[in-house]
């Protein structure tokens, strides 16, 4: 499938409706920030205040969240802001000196994972994590050949941004790179398990027959640019058996699914009884804050740490810490694994209800507060309906619900909310889905 | 010269004369962050508060700071921490929306470049600038080619991190990428504008002669890891001309001259009066929190702007941006470039005057708050003291002083504190050092 680089939900400059106010705006990020960055919805949102699930523009008009999932805990949490600002006016230096708010978190957020993942190494970004995993991995195994699903996202560093097909044509993959298909079950034939371990092993295989040795197969364990891809629970097992067997690693990215979202368990590669080599982190770990971070078997870490030194200026600084560490407090303080479970449940429930009676609503994937609806033509499965999807995303957007949309197909609803969105929330959302499903 | 990777200045294991707390606290680290990190010092020190240009142990022990040029306006400073604090509570989105606290930053950011270089885009680290700055060069030039100084240090991302050979050997260079001589007066024969450019054209040569296209040559434009070089002013210019001549363009890495720290401009490439085609920043840009940029003309972020989009989710954050704002406020307002100029001209003046003393006082380069004084054998600015620089700087580690040392031969002392500096505080690091010399 050809992809042009054009991003789902992306401003087209020029179009929609904006204020004059926002013209200016639109108008001087182009002249200030260049070419390259991108705006969400045909008319976008201009915001100015966070708090909880709700975002207000500067009109002081509210709209529920439904997309951040950087905000996990809630925008502007006042235990975490109070975090940061408390540390920021103490200490906020490097991991050079000896300082015990980074080895309190990394112990805290070790407890978090099996006891064979015991090392931890602090990023500021999910891709720096993902780009540490990459040299990692190369001076571990030898082999430099990488395996990603075909509309993967990693990130955005030169050598990550090679292994993220999602960013288009324009971006070219590395050559060491191999894409194989997402675990879609509409679309892979037969055992799923079996089909994505025989695609893995193709690209093992073809890497192999240039002469190029595998490295790693990566995957983001719910395939949230895919589409979101969550199960079956175990399927992923046969693939990192194939890539281990190849001699790769198997790095779950957990930047998207982590810290509690998939509700059954803190790390999406839970739900597939398999335990990883590396494991990346991002976005939630600091509900906003740059922290990230890399999570590792010690003797994955072994040929890397034995030439070559690690040092991340702002990772793992004290105020990194202190604000990822009352995240943490949050997360499981206020029980929200648990309320993503619950009120993920009821709002794949609330979903499934609304699809009896409109045929635009395809197959759905849910693993707690990470949905992905499709929407079809006609109730075909098969048959994506990228231009009804945009129709969606845009007027939930005129009714002050923010969401957006996802998948090579363009056609998936990606549903990803703040953890602490409630019953209430999603019966917001459901009124005002209904209405926008009922404009056509 | 062979670089084994060692750093300098780390602390070596088992060694030193630590606290058993401090003890336990290089325990846990080892256990829980892996073998890639390092301390500082023969005995490392455990950091607890910072204020202006103190740093203060567990004990209560006060360090002044003459090294860390990321607390640039000054450890904690209240008004940058306000800031954060502030913007932290109200809301901390991303770019994707419209807001306006980015481009007000990125609009007076920019007003202190030269009008030429007219777009910023935001990452959180030096290191995703510099390879953003490396993607859109490959995109720009269509080449690949990059040329850095021998000893140069631009960042951790696997392409970055192939392109800092600082780093030792145990991280392999990219097979695309050339190294030439640092422009050390001392060591480099005849003009040094031309030698500099000399070796520039040498390396474009050798990369053509391998049917590598040029893409790049980036320097820091204080050469802070190959022994900081600071002039004569305009020397860059030749060297400049024939990556251009090339094809290729010039990046500035002002990660760590700018920001004010060399007193007589805003950035480091200003007093070669030249015109970089992009400039990195970093380290000082908020004090401490995690924001990065690039900056550039808009004619060279075109072709990637085509065919690629950027997001970096924290990247230009409403905190980033607050924070950032805030800490432009200081330099700006407390006149910290120029305290820089004056304050920097007192610290040479008094290293000179010590110099007199001390024939292990060699060369001494300065630029305001950037200083790199050799330490040599009897006088012979040619023969290089590793294990005395290696003396006085944990010498004065024991004395309460802060700094560390670089350069390929281990034997420059790297003056760099926070631009809040005074010139009692000179006074106090230089009767410091006295006593330090005075011991051998």
């Amino acid at each position: 499938m050809k992809n042009d680089g054009t991003m789902v939900n992306a401003y087209v400059p020029g179009k929609g409706n904006l204020s004059e106010a926002d013209q200016a705006l639109v108008a001087r990020r182009r002249a200030a920030l260049g070419p390259a960055y991108r705006l969400f919805y045909e008319t976008p949102v201009h915001l100015v205040r966070g708090e909880g699930v709700w975002l207000y523009d500067a009109d002081g008009n509210a709209y529920l969240d439904t997309y951040n999932n950087v905000a996990s805990v809630g925008h502007c949490h006042p235990h975490v802001v109070a975090a940061t600002a408390r540390q920021s006016a103490v200490f906020a230096s490097h991991t050079r000196y000896l300082h015990d708010t980074v080895l309190d978190y990394a112990e805290r957020l070790l407890a978090t994972f099996p006891a064979d993942l015991s090392h931890v190494m602090f990023t500021c970004t999910g891709s720096e994590a993902n780009d540490l995993a990459y040299r990692i991995a190369r001076a571990h195994t030898g082999g430099t050949g990488i395996i990603v699903t075909e509309n993967a996202y990693h990130g955005v560093t030169y050598a990550i941004a090679g292994m993220s097909p999602s960013l288009g044509e324009g971006v070219p993959l590395g050559e060491h790179v191999r894409t194989i298909p997402a675990p879609d079950p509409a679309r892979m034939a037969g055992d799923l398990g079996a089909a994505f371990a025989a695609a893995v092993q193709a690209a093992i295989d073809d890497l192999l027959r240039h002469g190029i040795k595998p490295a790693a197969l990566i995957v983001d364990t719910i395939f949230s640019s895919d589409g979101v891809f969550e199960g079956p629970a175990g399927f992923l097992q046969p693939a990192v058996q194939a890539i281990r067997a190849a001699g790769g690693l198997f790095i779950a990215d957990e930047v998207q699914p982590g810290f509690g979202r998939t509700g059954d368990a803190m790390w999406g590669f839970q739900r597939h009884g398999l335990i990883p080599d590396m494991v990346s982190l991002g976005k939630p770990m600091g509900n906003g804050y740059p922290v990230a971070g890399l999570v590792m078997r010690p003797d994955v870490i072994e040929a890397f740490g034995s030439k070559a030194r690690y040092f991340n200026t702002f990772g793992g600084n004290a105020v990194a810490a202190a604000t990822a560490m009352a995240v943490l407090d949050v997360v499981q303080g206020e029980g929200l694994q648990e309320n993503a479970r619950v009120v993920g449940a009821y709002f794949a429930e609330g979903l499934r209800a609304l699809a009896k009676d409109h045929d635009a609503l395809g197959p759905l994937r849910a693993a707690g507060l990470f949905l992905g609806q499709d929407i079809v033509q006609g109730g075909d499965p098969l048959a994506p309906d990228a231009a009804r999807t945009s129709r969606i995303v845009n007027g939930l957007r005129q009714a002050r619900v923010l969401i957006s949309a996802t998948g090579p197909r363009q056609n998936v609803l990606k549903i990803r909310p703040p953890l602490v969105f409630s019953k209430a929330n999603v019966d917001h959302f459901l009124t005002a889905f209904e209405a926008v499903l009922k404009q056509g």
